[in-house]
Parts: C-alpha cells; structure tokens; sequence
C-alpha cells in the first residue's frame, strides 16, 4: 500500500474533482482517492497501479497530469 | 415563443454548463437552452416561464443568477 501524488492541471470545479476521482478510482489497485481543487494535486492510495494508468485515467477524465 | 437571456456567475468549466442546462431545461415551458459559458451568459427559448423559475433552476444546479 503506498500513497503516491499528483499534478493534475484543469481543474476548475467540484464537478472535476469528481470527474477525475471518478476515473482514478476505476484503475485497478486503486482503493482511494482524494483531490485538492485549490492546489491542482491528486493523492492515490492503493498497490499494483502505474503512472501510466493514472495518467490515462486523468486524460480519460479530461485534465492533464503534469508531474508525478 | 420568446428568448430570454440571464447572466449566472460560477460556472467554470463544461460540467458547469451541463449542470445549468439540465436544471434550467426541466423548468415547464423551456423548449431550449443555450450556454455561454465565456460569456457567463444563459440563452432560454419556450414559453410561460418566469425569471423566478429560471433563478431557482440555476441556484439548484449550484449557481447564481445575477441578471435578467
């Protein structure tokens, strides 16, 4: 189980937040996750994921992920 | 049949605009509903709606209506 962080930019919104939760939490391994608006950041907790796969669930979700 | 059009502030991205135009679309009469969201601006087509429907319509989905 780890915690990793991310820079997630365009989000505006709570709608957003829950756009990109949304998709984040359907990567396997993934068992929360939570989204700070103000500070454009993503914290995954979970095992077995990638940044690939968080990074394509944040696209999927319509933002960009910008740092890992 | 007439168009009014109303300024809302808040909405900040598509969702936001999705949101709007589901609430607003459900007030009895509208027929239609355009969204600028640039523009803050909100466009409804129909008939025998009032101003107050719309602002209770627009404050549902989360948002202010500030002009008529």
């Amino acid at each position: 189980m780890s915690v990793k962080v991310y820079a997630v930019t365009g989000m505006t919104c709570d709608h957003c937040v829950a756009a990109v939760r949304g998709e984040v939490s359907n990567v396997p391994g993934v068992t929360d996750v939570n989204v700070d608006l103000a500070a454009g950041r993503v914290s995954v907790d979970g095992t077995g994921f990638t940044d690939e796969q968080i990074r394509a669930a944040v696209d999927e979700a319509g933002y960009t992920l910008v740092a890992t």
